[in-house]
């Protein structure tokens, strides 16, 4: 197989995202760190030699590079069984994956980032109007996450997809951006059961 | 095949992208209508039996449910030509569909939903505080469609994929939204090339 080169950021959930599927694979990654927080994937040499879109992660395979974590994920995993098969099952995945980048990393995850890397003081005031949308939205996320794990083990089927990978990275660490999980007994559970995957590591990994 | 039902609003550029990738691979759906703007997607009637997450469009196959646009266009097209099967190519087309759903649609299908169906008048102060970054995001977004097709007919490969389908349905009707499609020459191009697919079908159909 080709090299593989992964560009991030070690706190990221995205870049984890990542990490997780190729662990739970066994697949080795190199990791090539950049600090978000210096700006460091919108000089224009990231941009013009790494991503355009001035984002991490990117998936290095061999020479080509591609950008999104949930597509580096399906890059690293499709036709092994954390891909379901099955037509509804493989776009029901997809369709949990869709809803994470959507409704979940952009209030979970930006929450969690400005409250435990950027620090409430250094915000901008923009950016503090959007923290009551964003909180409900994510409240709202979870909810609904947990709502639909009150009666299954797992997102599709029955064991861990990229599904429960992409919402996990982000979901387990919540508590990062102010969002209380006890509140929703399922999802506790589901990170319980995701944490106890053979092959699984942390975020800190 | 299972019956399919759509459940939309025709106005939508989402559930548009479903009837634009059933026309490409001349699959009949049923279309059943919900207007947005008059909540009739937030009825505890519609979260209970449609989609908890209050939104359309949703693809019923049989009796299955399948919420998220971009999922139910994989449902549709995955193993016919509107899907690459190169690895590569394949991740790379998902990769085009998450960012549409992240960098794209917030911004270029936000903005003209409140400039062309609430109205600006109709707006909350709140809505009305995040217009200017929604117009620099969705810029931004437009600006990297344009130079990637600057070199290419198409986002993935060299002909016609879902990550077209996907990106197309509110690139094409932007102006709606404010923002000057004049301005990315190759979007322009790529647009009259998709219009020109046979099978093409408008949003007004």
């Amino acid at each position: 197989m080709e090299k593989l080169i992964l560009h991030e950021d070690a706190v990221s959930g995205n870049c984890y995202k990542i990490r997780l599927t190729a662990a739970l694979l066994g697949v080795p990654i190199e990791r090539r760190q950049y600090d978000i927080l210096k700006g460091e994937t919108r000089t224009p040499e990231f941009m013009a030699q790494v991503n355009a879109n001035g984002r991490i992660p990117v998936l290095q395979i061999g020479d080509k590079l591609l950008p999104e974590s949930n597509a580096a994920c399906w890059w690293l995993a499709s036709r092994t069984p954390l891909v379901p098969d099955d037509r509804f099952d493989q776009a029901d995945m997809l369709r949990w994956m869709f809803f994470e980048q959507y409704n979940h990393e952009p209030n979970v995850a930006t929450l969690r980032f400005w409250n435990a890397f950027v620090g409430f003081d250094n915000l901008t005031e923009a950016q503090r109007a959007l923290i009551p949308g964003k909180r409900a939205a994510g409240e709202a996320a979870l909810a609904l996450m947990d709502e639909h794990l009150a009666s299954r083990d797992f997102f599709v089927g029955s064991h861990v997809t990229l599904a429960d990978v992409a919402l996990y990275a982000y979901t387990h660490v919540a508590e990062d951006g102010g969002f209380e999980l006890a509140r929703w007994p399922a999802i506790m559970r589901w990170c319980a059961a995701v944490a106890g995957t053979p092959g699984y590591i942390g975020i800190d990994a």
